[in-house]
């Protein structure tokens, strides 16, 4: 009998939490699990999205790609891959991620690309992999973890998840599958900083109740638009205390908008226009300060219809994503600015996480008892920190830490690395389309740090006389105006290379590095510098 | 009998955590309480810090300037303003404090500035001010708030604070003082929105005495320099535990020899180089991932005598602060990826506010029980989240949230804003000596978001015919190389404006439109466009 082996590689959200695309591949036959995108660092430097280096994969025999669930980061990489690997592939996505996911390819070149709907209990065969969805809890409904079946044994992949007391049926299911014993577990390490257990949502949605039938006034509630439960109960909930409710923002019209056509949502009392009542609910977009979200407008003044006023309650119904903190925090002090109070998380219970805590993992651990274990869905803190508690629940459990591009062996008796791909992370300008390079990127750093001095020198073709210039134009670096002296001992040093018999190249070459030399000398930080010699 | 009345200019602090600089003007006679810097979000452009806008006082009769303490963002603007200034001014500091500003003002041109020390209990006359210097507990040793007479009553400003249930006297002396009735309080609004109390000094070093006890390899522990209340006793359980100490960092081997000098720290433990035991304690700089401090050296394994391993122990005795998280957790990464661990606030306690929560500030009020009420030290929504917990405490408060430039008039029997001064955020580029006008920051942040295209065009003098030209360079925009069609059409673009009978200004200012016009007019981001025509 031959020995069956499984390779693993993961291609992103292992090192960053964002951009989930795994690849699993078996008897040559590839099973992808999620196919995500991340926001960057780099937001400021003009770059949109940041997706997963899936080149290496390309020609591979890919027999489906699975998604547990409609977050941005396991579909919005999605257009991208389906365009770039210009073959059908079958996509079985849960209903909610399903709808997103057509949403996005709306427009996109591939019409006939096919998302079939898949609920809990439902198994399909790919190819040597029979695929098995299972519900769990997060913060978008429709969310799957997965049980597969493989010739090297059984894998269970948490997909993003957390546990909640009000909701004993996915705890049930879960201890079901670790009685059949799993070979392998991938787990998501998102929360694994935080102790004890993230609050179900039942509380929030307590405290929300208090909250309402308390405020007199106005109450516009921030949240993702993809939340929909908690959408949902805070339409319950203005039902109950008598309140109409206003939903404000893109996305929060366009999610809401799919749950009505799913069933999902039934509330009535939605007004859609007008909404000058005192006692509105307004349920929004805006909770990470995003440009051009409802909150945002209405935080800057710039809201077309709605403008805040003494005696409104804001409530940021989210959590401060990391990268975002400083904006959220604009945001609240222009919302105080204009009278209104402001509830968020550091001060109130007023969300909760999607993502497992300390406590909820260890839980995990112990009901799924997995042979071998590879930590997901986190940076590499994350993953040495959930590596360590995997060991102190099941001190014998086997783990490898992975991160992006490496290839894992998995067979009967074995988990190990093999080998590594390079991969980086891809820019994209979603305006232009384009990869953007890493030397865009760069350059637009630097020019965001020090300016830069374009240097303009023209030549007589023949007798290589200087017959223009050194001419200096500064972007970004210092007022020329302010600085003439500088300037013209800066033009000077520039004119003193030209006097060499050299290439156009090598002068340009030391004009460059002897102009960001003479700055430097002068105590003054190093613009980048684009020398132009033009013969004519 | 004339009616008395006080006017006060907060110039910084009042909007932002940072650049603290308040002024007191009464009878044609100014104290000035603190004058700090800040560090901005636009760091990233290239700027070094922010500080205050103070043009609008420097005719002002200044009898003397007071210092609570010797952060940054009290003390660092010191060195500008006393430059600015241009006359002698009496400088009142604690000692540490001192310490600090006369190492800031080494080699600056004011060699005859004078700095006295001042003590818990010092009374100083301060023209028709009388201010009294009052120790309390705060993350830097030597920190006052201040009791000020007054002819319109009694002042208290808090300065930075905290109450420490070991450190009874200093609850007792405040106390004390609002016994004697306070007039107007000022109070440190930093920590408004978090529940409870601080929790105590004694409490870290107990949890540092536990982790040491347990560690036998190396732990590195990243504290801000200035927390020598903390070193002090990290230097002590070292010695307790028989672990030899080593220093690493700039401003923590100066703050520590500041220290020693003042006799604050005796420990002789301490080894100054080749850190090579197994067992060493380091204590570090780099909590705030700041470029070139030791920690962070550590992490990018740029650091030249130490490296990171397995077994070693990484404990950041810090918080993050705001702006600063994806820096930190990059490092914490990266440190995780030599094999370390990793202890901080999230996880860990060992690390305590120097800024009172609300359960003591709502002490503080109840101790106080002021008849007006100034917010400081704070953002906007933490002063107006201070009044309404001010008016918790005490019904009858009346409060008045101002901010930087606002002129608040005191008097016997009212506290109401008078008046409004512009004042800005002034950036200064440090290596430059210079401010960094809007403009400048304005073009490095468009730079940095989509790039700039140089223009270049030359002319026959005297025909106007164009000999060279349009040459197009961009930077940061898209790479030339790959989109040679659509640079080729945009020289045609560019070219189209040549044929007018316009002046060179005019036609600069159409080609730049044009250009950028064309760009967008492709789905791509407009660039900076600097056109220039040289005649010759």
């Amino acid at each position: 009998m031959t020995s069956h082996s499984l390779k693993i590689l993961p291609l992103g959200g292992l090192g960053e939490i964002g951009l989930n695309m795994m690849v699993l591949e078996c008897e040559g036959e590839c099973l992808i699990i999620d196919c995500g995108l991340m926001f960057p660092d780099t937001q400021s430097l003009g770059v949109d999205v940041v997706i997963p280096d899936y080149k290496s994969i390309l020609q591979k025999n890919i027999k489906a790609i699975v998604i547990t669930h409609g977050h941005e980061d396991h579909i919005g990489a999605l257009p991208f891959f389906l365009q770039d690997v210009q073959k059908p592939i079958p996509i079985y996505a849960p209903r909610f991620a399903r709808e997103l996911i057509l949403q996005k390819l709306k427009g996109a070149h591939d019409k006939h690309v096919k998302v079939k709907t898949v609920k809990d209990g439902d198994k399909v065969d790919v190819g040597v992999f029979e695929v098995e969805f299972v519900e769990t809890v997060h913060s978008i409904i429709d969310s799957m973890a997965l049980f597969i079946k493989t010739p090297v044994g059984h894998i269970f992949h948490t997909g993003d998840f957390k546990f909640d007391p009000y909701k004993k049926k996915h705890k049930e299911k879960i201890k079901k599958i670790g009685k059949q014993g799993i070979h392998l577990l991938f787990a998501d390490s998102t929360n694994v900083e935080r102790e004890g257990a993230s609050l179900s949502e039942e509380e929030i949605k307590k405290n929300f109740d208090k909250i309402i039938a308390k405020e007199k006034g106005r109450v516009f509630i921030s949240s993702f638009a993809s939340n929909l439960r908690r959408i949902s109960y805070l339409l319950d909930l203005a039902k109950k205390h008598k309140r109409r409710v206003f939903l404000d923002g893109r996305s929060m019209l366009s999610n809401t908008q799919i749950a009505r056509e799913l069933g999902i949502l039934k509330s009535t009392d939605i007004i859609t226009d007008n909404p000058q009542e005192d006692n509105l609910i307004f349920i929004i977009t805006g909770s990470q300060a995003e440009p051009y979200a409802s909150l945002t407008r209405l935080a800057y003044r710039s809201h077309a219809h709605i403008k805040l006023k003494e005696g409104d309650l804001v409530i940021l119904s989210s959590r401060f994503i990391p990268g975002n903190e400083r904006a959220i925090h604009k945001l609240l002090n222009h919302v105080c600015e204009q009278g209104a109070r402001v509830l968020y998380g550091d001060i109130s219970d007023i969300h909760t996480s999607g993502h497992a805590h300390r406590k909820e993992l260890k839980l995990l651990h112990k009901m799924i008892k997995p042979r071998f274990f590879i930590p997901v869905h986190g940076e590499y803190r994350h993953l040495t920190m959930h590596q360590a508690l995997a060991k102190e629940v099941n001190p014998r459990v086997h783990s490898v830490i992975a991160q992006d591009g490496d290839v894992i062996e998995a067979s009967k008796n074995s988990l190990k690395k093999i080998d590594h791909i390079e991969v980086s992370h891809v820019f994209v300008d979603s305006i232009a389309g384009d990869d953007l390079e890493n030397t865009i990127l760069k350059e637009r750093r630097n020019l965001s740090e020090k300016g830069i001095i374009f240097v303009v020198v023209i030549r007589n073709e023949k007798t290589g006389e200087v017959i223009e210039g050194p001419h200096l134009y500064a972007k970004g670096f210092l007022s020329q105006k302010k600085h003439e002296e500088l300037f013209e001992e800066a033009k000077k040093v520039a004119f003193k290379y030209l006097k060499q018999e050299k290439s156009i190249e090598e002068l340009q070459e030391e004009i460059r590095i002897g102009v960001r030399r003479f700055f430097k000398s002068r105590e003054l930080k190093r613009p980048l510098v684009l020398p132009i010699i033009l013969d004519i």
